[in-house]
């Protein structure tokens, strides 16, 4: 099966395109890098050491025997060269890892909320519109995120992608309607996604275009088993307060003796998924695709919820790490609970990765490895979501004396 | 009160631009022509002369003594420019026309679709960034459509903006939510205005800013008190297959001789509203803004609906016109129901302009007027949803011997 994997040099996007590729399936990576230069731009690095793209493809070509193709193209910008590919290569199905990812990052400053909306909707749009054009029978596999549902409604648990609901038609009679599920996105990023879902309802719609939205949680972990075959092929891992995603921070912070950075009182109940789950996940979407005339296919691509402070305290248990309070940057609920469903992937053989201390470890021991690559002044959050919040001479969160503490200590 | 009106020259821009500016308000417009320039791109101008923007704002100033403020800017690009004269001149209020705002040329290629999406996402979102970024109190007004909602649900009648539905939380007990209608885009057009609501929730949740979104009809008139105080005011009457509203083009191709464009069997419910009520909607919207950490506000700025062959038949009726049905461009259902609710603005006070022989006369006497200036090859439309819609040599539709026959004649 040929596939294109947009965004393939990324987070996600790189152990799943070595995965696949693995398993058999033919390989051509997009990318435009552009997750590289905003490491120049938040003069970050990565704290594992990635190699060039031309270097990682030579490596994985030594070691599997494999050839992963590679085109540097902006998905956002360049139509006609994203047209034109497609209709040469003729791929069967198109993986969408092309959209900025951060929530953190997407809320710095009125140029990243723009870039970030400009970015994501122009790169999915175009990607529907050239498939459309194309006239090409093609599957797009697209990485959403739990957050387009915001934080759970009424209690209840959260369905996969629809939710069917009850409504009076002004005589009494309540009539069943199945719905997308009502978004509620607690960032610019999160928006664009929201954005996405209804991009994919109209070409659907309009042009029978298949495609499955993954609703992804927070990804923890670093390497899957192809990433780990030769040092060069490791994944990025990232630690910074706008990249970095929350348990592998933990992770990274217990590794170097850096105190737990828990916002507001930890109590944001959040999904995760184990970046191995997520390649597994995808492969499990490319291979029960959607029929044509079917609707849009939403999986929940997550294993598990936990509260921030929970995660936290699991860690500090294993590390002996303290654990810091925060001002909390973001403009959400203290606390929530989560319910999420997830059975289609596990009916469809899903055997998830959970947190184990075995895990956990190894991401601790990949951390402790290339601490020296570490920016400690990276390491607390920056981004605001509004600017009632306070903040300190070097524009950092301030910690707090008690959880959940909106005062200065 | 100082109001900006972005968009204020296009079709409903310019008339509420003079309209404020008659009862006392201080306007601002700010428009980057690109109507006029499309105008050359598709090679059909205005059935009307419109005069060029310093020449409309001399006359205004002359008739009526009033100055409104003219700032060429492109508000999907020029964040800068826009972000600054927000904070300079802080107006009360700014009325969002900026976006493209035809269903037909948003699905010509995959040229206009891209415009279409790139153009209005970023112009919202450079504007709701803006507002938030000046941390001024500003009510934004924008024009939506009628078409976020698609054309009716379980047969009850369209609330306005939000839907009452009652949830199973999973032990059989329902939980009233509300929620914002169920969007249900029928072009790439409608798509984008479905994105904006999102947008327009978020900033409103995240930021505070004060939004009220009109969910306008079809608009149909050209002339209000103003833009008849002297002929160089005179606003746009679009008559060709992309700009052209289905009344507006139904009493045009009457005064000229033409027969009446019907599309399938003309069974499509839309609601209308007269363009002199738009210039009154939107007072009454600047009159009752939201309050601070309110909602979204939403309104159906329309007055009545019709189906499309009622009001063919109609137009028929006073003019003699004779009716030809085309094959449906559109990708739609053949015939709908269409009930909608517009008490807030009655509620408000708007005294509804209906459907009157008068209006009726008055708009066919402007294009008995103007016929000279008619490219009849501009009526017939060419803008097709999907490639499986046969056309004839020159790219436009076919006309069927009956009404809804998919078959050539």
């Amino acid at each position: 099966m040929k596939v294109l994997v947009l965004g393939g040099d990324g987070f996600c996007g790189w152990p799943t395109s070595l995965g696949l590729s693995n398993s058999g399936y033919d390989i051509t990576i997009v990318d435009n890098l552009s997750r590289r230069k905003i490491d120049i731009e938040l003069e970050c690095d990565s704290l594992t050491p990635i190699q060039p793209i031309s270097t990682r493809l030579k490596v994985w070509k030594s070691v599997s025997g494999r050839d992963i193709q590679f085109v540097n193209l902006d998905v956002a910008r360049q139509y006609h060269k994203l047209f034109t590919l497609i209709k040469e290569l003729r791929p069967d199905a198109i993986i969408h890892f092309a959209e900025q990812r951060a929530a953190p990052y997407s809320m710095k400053s009125p140029f990243h909320k723009r870039y970030t909306v400009d970015n994501n909707i122009n790169a999915t749009h175009n990607l529907l519109c050239a498939i459309a054009e194309s006239e090409l029978d093609i599957h797009l596999v697209h990485l959403g995120t739990m957050g387009v549902y915001g934080y759970g409604t009424a209690g209840m648990a959260i369905p996969e992608g629809y939710l069917n609901v009850k409504v009076d038609c002004g005589n009494g009679e309540l009539k069943d309607l199945e719905i997308l599920y009502p978004a509620n996105p607690g960032s610019v990023y999160h928006l664009t996604k929201t954005q996405d879902a209804l991009m994919f309802y109209y070409y659907n719609k309009n042009d029978g275009i298949r495609v499955t939205d993954l609703h992804q949680g927070v990804v923890w972990g670093t390497n899957t088993p192809e990433t780990m075959m030769d040092e060069r092929l490791i994944n990025r891992f990232d630690y910074d307060g706008d990249y970095g995603t929350v348990l592998n921070r933990f992770l990274m912070q217990a590794a170097i003796g850096h105190p737990l950075t828990v916002h507001g009182t930890g109590g944001q109940t959040r999904a995760f998924i184990h970046i191995r789950d997520t390649v597994k996940c995808i492969r499990i979407a490319l291979e029960n695709p959607p029929q044509k005339g079917d609707k849009v296919q939403i999986f929940n691509q997550t294993t598990e919820t936990h509260t921030v402070r929970n995660l936290a305290e699991l860690v500090s248990e294993i590390s002996g790490a303290e654990i810091r309070y925060y001002r909390n940057p973001r403009k959400e609920a203290t606390e929530n609970k989560l319910n999420v469903l997830n059975e289609r992937f596990l009916q469809l053989g899903l055997n998830p990765v959970t947190l184990q201390e075995g895990l956990l470890s190894e991401v601790m021991d990949i951390a402790k490895k290339y601490e020296y690559r570490c920016d400690k002044s990276k390491i607390i959050c920056k981004s605001l979501w509004t600017k009632d919040i306070e903040i300190d001479a070097e524009g950092s969160n301030i910690p707090i004396n008690q959880p959940g503490e909106r005062e200065a200590p």
